[in-house]
C-alpha cells in the first residue's frame, strides 16, 4: 500500500479522498492555489503544497506544478478527484512517466471513453445499446440531414469531446439543423478545443440512470447497482438517489451487465460510471462513461457499504477489489442533495463571498461530505459545490424524511445556496412519488 | 401519530429523540433547568419550557414540573430518554393519570425489572439463565455465608434496587463477607433509598453482552442482535460495539431467544435491553434489563438500519413495529466511543467549564450524536456525556480504522475529555484483536 498520496483537487472531494487515505493509514498531501491557502482541504491534509495562482489553468489544471508537488513531497500516487484533471488522459500518462501512480483508470481507457463518438462506436461493438444516431462525427449538413431524417426529429447535436452539458443542441425540425450544427460545434471548439459533433435521437423526458462500476487490474469488474440523477439544472446534476424508482431487478441486471461489458471493452480499472438514458418503455441507451469517481458516489456507498474511494486506492496500489459481485447487496435507499453556492433567485448565478455561518446537519443516517466551514471565502474561480448532504433510510420515504430533517438543521449564512431549493423539492409531491425525469427541474423552477 | 411530544431529558439523547420526532413530522417540546437555558437541546426543539433550578431533583427529576410542562404546551406524550426518570415506574404511571403517553414500557414492566432480586426470580421462571446466587434478598450474615459457600468464592454482593454500578461489592473470602454486606447495603440505601442486597457468583473477566429488544402492544417482540459493552470504567460503559467478537450465530440465537422470553414474561413494549454476562465457556447469565433506550443503541441502529427511537414512538402511539424478526439482518460492524467531559489524568473526575472549541468528526460512515457546541457551558450538575462518536465498517477492522480517523478529526478545547483515551484504545493491540472483558480497562488505565 502507498505511504503517501497527493490529492490534486480541492473542496469536499479532496477531503473525501483524504478521509479514505487516513483510514488506510496513508499520509496525504494537499495542493492549493493562492486563493485556497486557508481552505479546509489544506488544513485537513498532513502536508500542503502551493501550486500557483487562483485561476484553475494556472494551478489545479497546471500539470507541471502538480507533478512537481508530488515529487517534492515524496508522494507515490495522485488522486485527481472529479473535474479538473480527472479525465485528462494526458495527465494520467504524465503521472506514469514520472513514476507516480494515477489513482484512476488507465490513460488509454480515459482517452477512449473521452472521445464521445468513438465511445459510441465501441459500445455498439460491445453490444451496449446506444441512442440511435450517427456512429461517428458528422462533418457536413447534407450527411446530418440524412441521419436526422432516418432517426426522426427531435434530435440532438452533441460535441464529440468534452461533457458537462456543453456543446449540445436540441433540434426539433430540419430548418433548425444547420444553425444547431454550427453553434454546437463552435461551443465545443471553444470549450474543449475540438469542434467535432455527432447526432443522436432526442428522448423526451427520459430518466438519467447510471451504473457504478469498480474494477481491478486482476480483471475483476463489479457493479454496485444504479443511481438516478434525473434532477438536473442545465444538465448539471442537482440531486441524486440510489436505487432508482424506475428500476426492476431484471432491468438492473441488464443494465449492470451492459456496464460490465462496457468496462471490459476498454480494460477499465478503478471506479467509473456508465451513464444511460432510460425511456418510459424500459429501454436504456448508453450516453457516456465518466472515467472517475463521481460527486454522487456517496449514494451508492450508503446502500452497498462499499467505500468506493478506498477501492480506487487499493486498485491503484495493485491490490484486488475487496468485494466480489456476489457479495454486493443493495440495502435501503439513499438521497444526496448538492449544496451549491448559487443564487436560486437570480438564475442560479454563482454566489461567492464569505461564509459567515456554516452549521452542518448531523445525527443518525445523515452524512455530510463538506469542504467548507464558518469564515471560509467561497472563491469565484471554482465549481460552486460546497457540500453534499446524504441520507439513508430503509425506504425511499424514510430517506426523504431524514433529508427534510437534515436540511432543517443545516444553516448557511453569508452566501446564497441551493439549500432552500432542496427543501422545496423534498416537499414536492411528484418528487416524493418518484415521478422524475431529466426535465423535471426545468418545468418547475425558474432558471433551472 | 402524535402531533407534539415532550422530551424529558437534555444533552445528546434529547436531540437524538427530537431528530426522530422531526423525521416523523412530530413537533417537539424541550424542557430545561435554569442552568440549561442556552443548551443545544433547547435550541433544537420547536418550543422549550423551563422546569426549575439546576439540580436534577428540582428539574429533570421533578415530576410535577415536567407534567406541568407537557400540559401547558399541549404535548401528547413524553419521551424520558435514558437516566433521569426513564426507569421510574411511578413517573410512567403518573403520565398515564394525566392522559399523557409515556414513550417507554408499561409502568408495571419497569417496576418488575427494576427490583433486581425480583427480576432474577422472574427470569428463572421464564427459563432465562441467571448467575448462580440467592433468589431473593439476603437479610442476615448466616444465610449469606451459607449461599456463598454453596456457589463458591469469589461472590458479589449487589443492591436489589438501583443500578449504575452502585451498591456492589466483590468478596473473595468468607472473612470479607460481613463488611461487604454492610457497606453495599449502606451504599444502596443512600443511593436508592432501599438497602436490600443479594448474592451472586462473581465471574472472572466475563464479557458484557446485551441483546436489544423492541416490542409493540400487538404482542410482537423483535430482537436486533447483540452489543458488547465490556469496556467499562467502574461499571460505567466507555465504548461499545455491535456485533460482539465473542458471538457465534448459534449463541446469538440462544441469547436472543432468552431475551424474547424475558420481554414476554413482563409483557414488555417499547425498546429495552437484556444485559448478560458471558464467560469464556460460552455460558451466559442474565444480569438485568434496562427498560429504556440505552446510550449505545446507535451501534445496533448502524448494523440493522432500524431506527430504535422511531420504533419507540410508533409503539407508544399504538402502531405495530415496522419490522418483523425475519427482516432483521445484521450487516457490518459498528463501534461507539463516548466522549465525556472527564479528566483521564485525574482519575476521570468531571471536567465542567466552557467549551472554547468544539469541532465534530464527519464524513463517510461516521455518526456523531452530540449535545454540545462551541461556547457551551458544561454543567457540573449532570452526566458528563457530551457526544457519542459512532462508526460503521464492513468489518470490525474497518470500523476501527474509521473510528481512528473520526477521533483524529474531533477537536475539543476548554474542558478535559475522554477523546485521548479512545484514541489510545483504538491503537491497543488486544482491543484490536477483540480480546476484551469487563476488567480490560481497569487493568490498563489508571483510574479506570
Amino acid at each position: 500500500m502507498f505511504k503517501k498520496i497527493l490529492i490534486a483537487n480541492r473542496g469536499e472531494i479532496a477531503i473525501r479522498v483524504m478521509r479514505a487515505a487516513r483510514e488506510l493509514g496513508i499520509k496525504t498531501v494537499a495542493v492549493y492555489s493562492d486563493a485556497d491557502k486557508d481552505a479546509l482541504h489544506v488544513k485537513y491534509a498532513d502536508e500542503a503544497f502551493p501550486i500557483g495562482p487562483a485561476p484553475s489553468n494556472l494551478s489545479y489544471l497546471h500539470i507541471p506544478n502538480i507533478i512537481n508537488a508530488a515529487i517534492q513531497t515524496g508522494a507515490e500516487a495522485i488522486h485527481p478527484g472529479y473535474g479538473f484533471l480527472s479525465e485528462n488522459h494526458h495527465f494520467a500518462a504524465v503521472c506514469q512517466t514520472w513514476g507516480l501512480k494515477f489513482i484512476g483508470p488507465p490513460a488509454d481507457a480515459i482517452e477512449k471513453m473521452g472521445i464521445k463518438a468513438q465511445a459510441r462506436q465501441m459500445m455498439i461493438q460491445a453490444g451496449v445499446p446506444v441512442v440511435p444516431g450517427t456512429v461517428g462525427a458528422v462533418d457536413d449538413i447534407a450527411a446530418a440531414q440524412k441521419v436526422a431524417e432516418e432517426i426522426g426529429y427531435p434530435i440532438m447535436v452533441k460535441a464529440s469531446f468534452g461533457g458537462g452539458g456543453r456543446g449540445i443542441r436540441v433540434v426539433d425540425s430540419p430548418e433548425e439543423l444547420a444553425n444547431a450544427l454550427e453553434s454546437a460545434s463552435r461551443e465545443a471548439k471553444s470549450a474543449f478545443g475540438q469542434g467535432d459533433v455527432y447526432i443522436e435521437k432526442f428522448l423526451r423526458k427520459p430518466r438519467h440512470i447510471e451504473i457504478q462500476v469498480i474494477a481491478d487490474s486482476q480483471g475483476n469488474v463489479v457493479t454496485l447497482g444504479e443511481r438516478e440523477s434525473s434532477l438536473q439544472r442545465r444538465r448539471q446534476k442537482v440531486m441524486e438517489e440510489a436505487p432508482s424508482c424506475a428500476m426492476t431487478p431484471a432491468l438492473r441486471e441488464q443494465m449492470s451487465e451492459a456496464a460490465r461489458r462496457a468496462a471490459q471493452a476498454v480494460h477499465y480499472t478503478s471506479a467509473g460510471t456508465l451513464e444511460f438514458l432510460l425511456d418510459d418503455d424500459g429501454h436504456f441507451y448508453f450516453m457516456e462513461m465518466n472515467t472517475r469517481v463521481q460527486v454522487e458516489h456517496a449514494c451508492t456507498e450508503m446502500i452497498t457499504g462499499v467505500d468506493i474511494v478506498k477501492e480506487q486506492i487499493r486498485v491503484a496500489a495493485g491490490l484486488p477489489l475487496s468485494i466480489r459481485q456476489e457479495d454486493v447487496v443493495l440495502s435501503g435507499w439513499s438521497i444526496e442533495c448538492r449544496l451549491n453556492a448559487e443564487d436560486p433567485e437570480h438564475l442560479f448565478r454563482p454566489s461567492p463571498g464569505k461564509i459567515t455561518l456554516w452549521k452542518e446537519a448531523s445525527g443518525p443516517w445523515v452524512r455530510v461530505d463538506s469542504g467548507a466551514e464558518t469564515g471560509d471565502q467561497v472563491q469565484p474561480f471554482y465549481d460552486s459545490l460546497l457540500a453534499k448532504v446524504v441520507t439513508w433510510g430503509r425506504t425511499r420515504d424514510e430517506a426523504i424524511e431524514r433529508m427534510r430533517r437534515a436540511l432543517s438543521e443545516f444553516q448557511i449564512e453569508g452566501v446564497k445556496t441551493t439549500l432552500e431549493l432542496h427543501r422545496q423539492l423534498m416537499d414536492d409531491e411528484e418528487f416524493c412519488a418518484g415521478r422524475i425525469h431529466t426535465t423535471f427541474l426545468a418545468e418547475r423552477i425558474k432558471g433551472a
